[in-house]
């Protein structure tokens, strides 16, 4: 059965990785499609993603592949589809609009599984979509409260990822301990500027000549986890910080779209606090 | 006798500004280049910067323009003529380099009195293009004995503007104050990412994927002053954070000669600590 | 009854322009918010944008301002509010569905008379939206015949501007004339690099290392008309012509945005082949 | 022997060529420090670069590879030096600047071995940094026996590349065919866009709102060759042309260093009219 997967590896550096595992694709009469590889001196760690092509059963693939690479590697091997995402968003339509274009337009490699919101008011955008509409409101609601029903609505979907397509509320460490490397966030700054509330205000005050997004995991330190993708725009003196916030739009949507994308094609490592991106 | 000069006005806003500055061109006969004017509401202030040319005393204009605007307003009638600067720097000789080139091509716009280095590394770079290179250690020497060894060399030059060419030490309140909106310093860094010590090392540790540099006025807030150009560039895993240095000097010195050039053409308006640039 | 308005001029460059325009805003007592000029010397012509707010009939301001700008002088007083556009597009949606979120979000500054296709596939996607779609089909046709039907429901409509939003059929000179300086095209590259058809083919087959978008007004020179924004990203070897062409809709569609943006705020000036962009 | 060495390996794609190089480099007991490879599929052709480390004799090594890559494999195996390089320039100094600045700091990993010229204009610049300046007048002269001097002189220089910083003049297929991949151009323009002469009038006049430098390899077609590296600026109406030359001055000599650094540091393939840069 003609098969065409990504291979993932990630494990302790040592001397003739490429060797052996190069080697079990060639005993295999496998393709080598693409093939990129790192090692981070710094921590001793390789990674490799290779695209590898032919006959072969997926499962015995990896086993092999685990047989010769260090004890405690992390070994996929992933055959390319669709994968589930669920979007959070607050009041903010963009990034949430520009996801469901392209979803519309079959170029997002993913299903949208829901759009959960802690306000009412993107329910008509979503629905033009025929996309579920979970509205899950926060008001006069502990954080803990809001969610405990959130993680509630969560357990009862199937997912790989969950996006914040400007999700305007922090999660707690104890939510995001649940979806380890799996919740995607935008930042609308350059991070690490203007970490915290209002960037574009931030900017503003600061007088910055340059604004930008990040968008990165989200792991238990607000705004600090491993960035995926940025971008930035100029801006000058005549820009009110609203009109920072308007142009600054433009690129939180394509910053967070690429990196969505970058992660859905299983281009991105996680390593510590950073991000191996091939 | 036909002359050419640059009318900077800045003052308390109020109504028809435009008019009665257009009024005094008017009314001498004189043609107006080029004119570029800035509301900045939230501090109800007003720029201009008109280049206007035709017969006239400039000494007579500036009194008329004073007549019509209001008290304290800042009006200066200025003579496109080569400014004088000191170069202050450490031992990269990028920005330094740069600058001489440019002023070697006679396209800096500025006279360049002397370079001032607390090493003296960068004497050869300097001697090749028969600038005054002047030496002054801070080797085993407080601060404040050592910027007052540097001030007393800068008491004995005429100059207008202080070049920060990636000059290492931090300078003392007091000595920023003797040059007010007068020191331009080149930052290693997306201000306000990467405040402090080795932007490049920091920027590498964090992960993130873009570098820049900032020029800026140097203000008795160390990296908080205002702003005048800033410029990025993508970065990836690859890059050790001795790569992203030797990347970002490229960076730092079109950011630095693009500041000066704005600078020495009077197109920057310092309003608090941003910058209004025409 | 308190007024904003856009007062654009362009004309015959003369002395003294600035000063007879601010006195009329003077003599009425109102005030100028922003002000932008531009002397093309080249042409010796005269542009101006500036937003004047008080107590004032506009049609009177401009009969007013007419009297003191040159013969021949256009002077416009612009109430801002929504203008009316109408959509043209193939097959691509990207462009089409950036314009109709932003639409939706109520940030796009118009209103949406329509969309008309050649095809019918972007039928779900503005019937989403609810606006209407008009499928004239260009099979079996020849141009003018097609032409002439679009014509036809055009002359039933309303509208300020049409938007060709990834509209994949060239327009005969005879249609252009119908609508000039009113047609905005976005062309999928780096106008004037790989003017004609399949841009991301002619640049993956060149070997750039970077590709673009530019948005334009349509004349009767294919790809020759008045440039309004453009932006680029970075490539690489390892891009296939698909993979530019999926990068590159991500530009496409914002600067298109962009462009419209300009337009719907009357900031564009069209100065021969060239634009002038406040 | 502890050795240091960059394997450039391009041949005929086939299956297993990862394989049987690393497999090499494992027999051996070499250190993969970085892999980089690539496959053409259009063409079929496979590139790698690989830089090893070990205790190992270059020649031998080289011999090894061959041997179990497809016949007619380019195969090289470069231990890391300072290459040789010719500048030639014509009149305008900020690329040639740039290089020598760069020199000076010990960053160009480079021997200058000299500066040939058409005009006499930069033999104070050269001087200064005691490098060799050779005027070769092409006044009153043909191009080919202009061309004849050149190459005369070029005969008797050592050297692995001809840098034109800046050489006003076309040069012919006869002297291009001496130095095959070997001469890196700096193009004053975003190519294919303004091939010709005088890029930024025809900037200018065409409107467009970013301009660009390409560096490329020269081949016999003129602005035709191979695309080292390309980087663009933003524009806009208010710059006359003089004005985009000074603004993308800065662009010509960042793209050309960067370009120069690629090919000294061997990251860069020529694939028929394309690069491949590692």
């Amino acid at each position: 059965m003609e098969n065409r997967v990504r291979v993932l590896i990630d494990c302790q550096d040592s001397k003739g990785l490429v060797y052996h595992i190069s080697k079990v694709f060639y005993d295999r009469g496998l393709n080598i499609d693409t093939n990129r590889e790192f090692v981070d001196k710094e921590r001793g760690k390789f990674f490799m993603r290779t695209v590898v092509t032919g006959e072969f059963d997926a499962e015995e693939l990896r086993d092999e592949l685990v047989s010769v690479v260090p004890d405690n590697a992390h070994v996929r091997v992933i055959v390319p589809k669709s994968k589930k995402i669920v979007l959070m968003a607050t009041k903010e339509s963009h990034c949430l609009g520009d996801i469901l274009i392209r979803w519309a337009a079959g170029e997002l490699e993913a299903d949208i599984e829901a759009v959960i919101s802690n306000r009412d008011n993107l329910r008509d955008l979503t629905c033009r979509f025929d996309i579920p509409f979970l509205h899950i409101s926060s008001d006069d609601k502990e954080r803990e409260a809001h969610e405990k029903e959130v993680l509630e609505v969560l357990n009862g979907l199937e997912f790989d990822y969950i996006v914040l397509a400007k999700y305007m509320r922090i999660l707690s460490a104890d939510f995001v301990h649940h979806y380890p490397e799996q919740i995607i966030n935008i930042h609308h700054s350059f991070l690490p500027a203007f970490i915290g509330a209002n960037p574009y205000k931030q900017a503003h005050s600061r007088g910055v000549k340059i604004i930008g997004a990040t968008a990165h995991f989200v792991t238990t330190d607000l705004d600090e986890g491993p960035i995926i993708s940025q971008d930035v725009i100029p801006v000058n003196h005549r820009l009110e910080w609203r009109d920072m916030q308007r142009a600054g739009r433009d690129v939180e949507k394509i910053v967070l779209a690429r990196a969505l994308s970058l992660v859905l094609n299983d281009r991105v490592f996680v390593n510590d606090n950073k991000t191996i991106v091939f």
